[in-house]
């Protein structure tokens, strides 16, 4: 049985006593920091994906740098439909490309069926190597996208502003839009087991786009794979965190899916929240990431406003309610980390 | 005193009873419609809204051929930017730029006072122009953007992803942000009472980037503006419709700001929404506009999904969740218009 040096985070996912509030932030190991950039400066994007070395790297820097409570292997949500055979061009700033959507049933047929220990077997040793690397400090954290927010890349092949094609299919095919959801689910509950097994701590299913969609259409195209995955993951103890960005209705039903944490983007009132469904979940949120461009006396004020929203007691990891941008000042990020440190003791005081 | 041969829509603002739904849509006088891109093809979109013969025209297109119940003066809530001096270019399809954004005191200086009687003219023309040319078919809407969404617009520039130069204004000036938002809110209710004094029936403030900010922030630097304008706008019994889209919380103070009618995108609960607070406004929407690229059937059935969702009884305004797209079926368009006509009327019989 591994025994972590600082289990704050895995404790606080499990509403466990803890003496502060911990921390990590979404994408920490990212742009902000100039050591990360050196790293990049050296291999593009998906190389350092693919290299488990690069990617342990990048992944640790934050712990060292930042020192945030968790780690979160380096990588990202689309090696999944890259491994389905999808040619994938990564442009940061300007996001991911797929020269060949999916959009009829003939594209739907080129997509290969991926098994995590094969295709994706780089994210595990990155995985395992990071652990390795690690020693204990905090625990790592795997991810993926949700079937649904997979999908969404796979059908619009790049950014979208109303999201028509993947809309279009739902609505003109649901038969293929369900075939297609369903298979990535058995894929990404593959994947993450597969990553709790090479040493993940816990999990986190990122649904970015699941807010695109009216409540009934969520209820039938995103949630129940998030569900059925949550349900068919292999684990012993660690935690599964649903992070449905822009998804402000249907708390409960989130809840229903099994998920250990609930992330919350900045427009949800965290202690509302937690009054609903705070004795069934954990909640992970929520400062606006935009804060991190305001002086270090705000972002201390915010912190504090953040903390006491969700009020006294166990159940809390402090995270963004997004990820951190990529051109805020990185001493505001280690200000932002030390702040949450300090100023949460009080909450757990009793 | 006018008397309008179809006053549904004013009816449903003002909650009293109507036999059917009443049904307008956002930007229904658009690139959808050939008829409207055959005059666009005859004048930029800065030129139509300035030749308040061409933007008569498209105004009127939809009562004509869509059949909507209401019409809206056909324009852009960056006209007022404009006539504060910022040199504005509109890219149909890939969104307005300013080229000049405002983000500075000394930025902020360049901008100049406006009289919506003087530099807006050519607005208060198209709207008498129009009121002469539907000679009482239906009501005309008058509209404006939100302080916040104009000054998010002239600050940003262009179309953003993480609207950082907004934030950073208001974190790390915020002075600066109130002074603007105070005297935005000034010129636009001085352009919606022009806009009524000129003839239009109702006028609707468009919220469109206020789901962008924190609970905190939305009451801080949104909010207080609407009511603001509200409570100055001239009207005699003249509806204020509010559309705040993404903007999930705060309904209650949303309502407080003395708007008439809450508009609802497509990710809200109208019935929720009416149990909440159906008692004090009467509710706009809200139906997904990418429903409109499904099959008609499936459009019928969303519709009546919709009506069922707000009820029995008045104060329902159909329309969807935010603007129609310009990819759509005009014909879908027309035949959601029938469905609307033809499925509510059961929700008026009593």
């Amino acid at each position: 049985m591994e025994k972590l040096k600082n289990d704050l985070f895995l404790r606080a996912c499990k509403r466990q006593p803890v003496e502060r509030t911990p921390i990590w932030i979404m994408r920490q190991a990212g742009r902000y920091l100039p050591e990360y950039q050196a790293v990049r400066a050296k291999a593009d994007f998906l190389t350092m994906c693919k290299t488990p070395e690069l990617a342990a790297e990048v992944t640790i820097q934050p712990v060292d740098i930042i020192g945030v409570d968790a780690a979160i292997i380096f990588s990202d949500i689309l090696v999944i439909p890259e491994a389905m055979g999808m040619q994938l061009e990564m442009h940061e700033g300007k996001g991911p490309v797929f020269y060949n959507p999916i959009r009829s049933e003939s594209d739907a047929k080129q997509l290969k069926k991926v098994v995590p220990e094969k295709e994706l077997e780089y994210v595990l040793d990155a995985v395992r190597l990071t652990k390795k690397e690690l020693d204990g400090r905090v625990p790592l954290i795997g991810f993926s996208g949700s079937p649904w927010t997979l999908l969404t890349y796979m059908v619009e092949g790049r950014g979208s502003k109303n999201f028509s094609e993947v809309k279009k299919l739902i609505y003109n095919n649901s038969k293929l839009a369900h075939r297609l959801l369903n298979d990535l689910s058995d894929v990404i509950a593959d994947y993450l087991s597969a990553k709790i097994e090479a040493g993940c701590n816990a999990v986190q299913i990122f649904d970015t786009w699941g807010g695109i969609l009216s409540q009934k259409d969520f209820l039938e195209f995103s949630l129940p794979y998030v569900q059925k995955i949550i349900s068919q993951i292999k684990r012993k103890d660690e935690p599964v965190i649903f992070f449905a960005k822009g998804v402000h209705h249907n708390l409960e039903k989130m809840v229903d899916t099994g998920a250990d944490v609930l992330g919350l983007d900045w427009t949800m009132n965290l202690g509302e929240v937690r009054k609903r469904v705070g004795d069934r979940v954990a909640l992970q949120g929520n400062l606006d990431p935009t804060v991190l461009y305001a002086d270090r006396n705000y972002i201390k004020q915010e912190v504090i406003s953040v903390l006491q929203s969700f009020g006294e007691g166990n159940g809390h990891i402090f995270n963004l309610g997004h990820g951190v941008l990529p051109d805020v000042d990185p001493e505001n990020v280690k200000a932002l980390v030390r702040f949450v440190k300090e100023e949460s003791k009080i909450f757990h005081c009793s």
